[in-house]
């Protein structure tokens, strides 16, 4: 064994190293604090300074992570975070938790990871094992960070320091599956590199599960989250049909779930949203034009994820039309805008993208969402949550209800509304005033 | 409640009533099987000779029958098989159990069940409740069948006879769920139609699933079928986007499943056949069109589905070239043409497609198959499975593993062969001379 092998497999094992994890998000810092349970000094790179400065104080911003455990691990010295890159040569693990996004065109936006693989490559000290968690596109692990890292600290990896992917599961919101306890893939880029990892991560969760290599580690992640983009596009699409032929597609759905075996149900909404579902296949499709290859189901699938706002406006203004209203002039209220029920989430939200379509045809838009107390839009610009009211909702035409929170009081919208427009089966049967998508 | 309702709720309980089951198929015939064990008089309808005959003298053509119970009802002259559409008049239930496939042209071939509605019209005594089983596109059942019947019998659906639709829901071959023991959605047209149609059922089957109308209820089949044909076609697409880029997709899809909640796992293969899963969802793309929509999801599916046996035909060449060969001229022998593994049904078979391209291409073909003893192709014309042999296996240049049945021997078939393509996943690992898909 190679005596840098054996001082940090000794080093893990008696909790001396430090773990070093850049980006503090809703997947770095579950991260860190299942690390910080096992005993690890760890360091959080964040670039954030109002994360940075909540952090200090003990307050987490990531629903997943209590305060008491936070503020606890600061206090005691045993968490630090930082935006300051040269504090990484003293760590023997980094770990790259960093976003994905898509640019303003529905490219993927390597930037990220680009510049947290040079920050780590200009202080990497050797010994140190540094793990990718992002979800990106096959081949990124060998053929896009390795030479990053390597072209900057001018070490080589397998002699000098050990490369892995382990993609992140995290499901906002989730209540029994945790970073803790979801298993976790784990893909080192030769053997000595997938002992390490695995013998890191297996500190910080309850199951690691080994692969041959990142790029199917790569490719599972993706699969997974395609799985879910492709499934939720058909039913939306189904859901469509459904309108127009007079079938409510949610009975559909609970009869065919009736089905003991080969189903797994979806569910129709005003589109999907949230930072993984409607970006992550975008990524395979992207790498998949280098080997000559169209990805045509998750092409089909975003397109009709791209159309569902614009076809949701149009329910509105159907609903409306039976109301010898128009968009333009109505006062429009939206109950719900993050992007799934009883999350404070509200990136890539389909309710987003039908109020500044809604706006721009001359609606007046307002919002209402017990978890999200401000939305900015490319249309409305900032604009805050409402106070729910009896009177608020009777001067309204029309109330969309976009995300059914748990705590969003049915009864109360239904008795002293005009006219719904449910995206979210929040009402079981559709009547004169009550439109179902 | 009327007379006729009472009559046929009580003939229902006391087992007094007759059945006729119209096509005895692999649906007709458990069905048939499922009302004979509950004590009732059944008789079914079938055209085709050869199948009465064998019926006569109690032998089983559906693998999910056995014979010994087919010919104890037989010869106890509970059940009976005739093609005299006479006898319907004789009959309290009839249950239409026809296929309903696609023309060449991959439209709708719905002269099976208009036939079937004619004749029940012609034979139909008052007080007599008519089911659908037969996948078929949503409103079929109130806009095609009913106007039939009700024309052909000039009787009145609620007053003088009961409709209902009931999708099978069979899986042949599946040991564990059958007609009896998977629930059975039931929707009767009415509310009396429906009270007599759970009355029905409820003596077969162990579970039924009351929903509002056959419209949902057809609807939730074709959602049931159509989500297993886009995500077999989605794993198709990417295991061949993961051929090109050095991934194997069987690791991916192993590695994915250990994820614990929102993933449900399809495996690729050299196309998708049956009776069921490549037509389905046509029937509601065909319908789609009447209320101008286009599904397109179930379209790019179709695509890819239409397209993997060629696909399958440039891997065998790819394979084939490694050993500067070509299709033309070589000896190919296919290890299964059944469309799944352990059942003897080759309808729609890929494997038999893609034999057909390859003769057409030059190839010399032959086939093995345990469970399926001969098959007719357009190119071909009629083949008979071969005997495994190590000399006939040493003389191919290619030996194609198309459907895996558990009985099949791997070993022998590596040991022998100088060339496998395995597109089953029959062998974990690629090799020199075993090429996966």
């Amino acid at each position: 064994m190679s005596e840098k092998k054996e001082a940090i497999l000794k080093g893990i094992e008696d909790k001396t190293i430090k773990i070093g994890i850049i980006g503090l998000g809703y997947v770095g810092l579950p991260l860190a604090i299942a690390f910080l349970r096992s005993g690890y000094r760890v360091f959080g790179f964040e670039v954030d300074r109002e994360k940075r400065e909540l952090l200090d104080r003990g307050r987490s911003y990531v629903a997943d992570v209590a305060d008491d455990e936070l503020a606890q691990a600061v206090e005691s010295g045993a968490f630090t975070s930082t935006d300051n890159s040269r504090v990484l040569r003293e760590c023997n693990a980094i770990i790259i938790c960093v976003p994905t996004p898509l640019d303003k065109f529905g490219k993927p936006d390597m930037t990220y990871i680009e510049n947290a693989c040079k920050e780590v490559g200009e202080n990497l000290s050797a010994g140190t094992l540094v793990s990718l968690e992002s979800t990106t596109y096959p081949t990124t692990t060998e053929e896009f960070m390795l030479p990053i890292i390597e072209g900057e600290s001018q070490l080589k990896e397998g002699a000098d320091f050990w490369v892995c992917y382990s993609p992140e599961r995290v499901d906002p919101g989730n209540q029994h599956f945790r970073t803790h306890n979801t298993p976790k893939i784990v893909a080192g880029l030769g053997i000595d590199a997938q002992e390490v990892a695995l013998a890191l991560y297996g500190q910080a969760v309850e199951s690691v599960y080994p692969v041959s290599s990142p790029r199917v580690a790569e490719m599972a992640k993706i699969l997974e989250n395609t799985y879910r983009l492709v499934n939720i596009s058909l039913i939306n699409e189904m859901a469509l049909l459904s309108g127009r032929m007079g079938i409510d597609i949610w009975e559909v759905i609970e009869a065919a779930k009736s089905k003991p075996y080969g189903f797994q149900p979806f569910y129709p909404g005003p589109g999907i949203g949230g930072h993984c579902i409607p970006l992550d296949p975008f990524y395979l499709e992207y790498v998949a034009k280098k080997y000559s290859f169209d990805l045509t189901m998750i092409h089909t699938a975003g397109h009709i994820n791209m159309m569902m706002p614009h076809r949701m406006t149009i329910k509105i203004n159907s609903a409306l039309n039976r109301h010898q209203k128009s968009i333009n002039g109505s006062k429009i209220i939206f109950m719900g805008v993050a992007y799934k029920p009883n999350v404070a989430d509200s990136r890539e939200s389909p309710a987003i993208k039908i109020m500044d379509e809604i706006a721009d045809k001359g609606g007046k838009v307002k919002f209402h969402d017990s978890y999200v107390p401000s939305i900015k839009t490319p249309k409305l610009g900032v604009q805050n949550s409402v106070e729910l009211s009896s009177q608020l909702l009777s001067e309204q035409d029309c109330v969309v209800i976009a995300t059914r929170h748990s705590n969003l009081d049915i009864g109360f919208v239904l008795e002293n509304s005009r006219l719904v427009v449910d995206l979210a089966n929040a009402v079981p049967v559709g009547t004169d005033t009550v439109y179902k998508l």
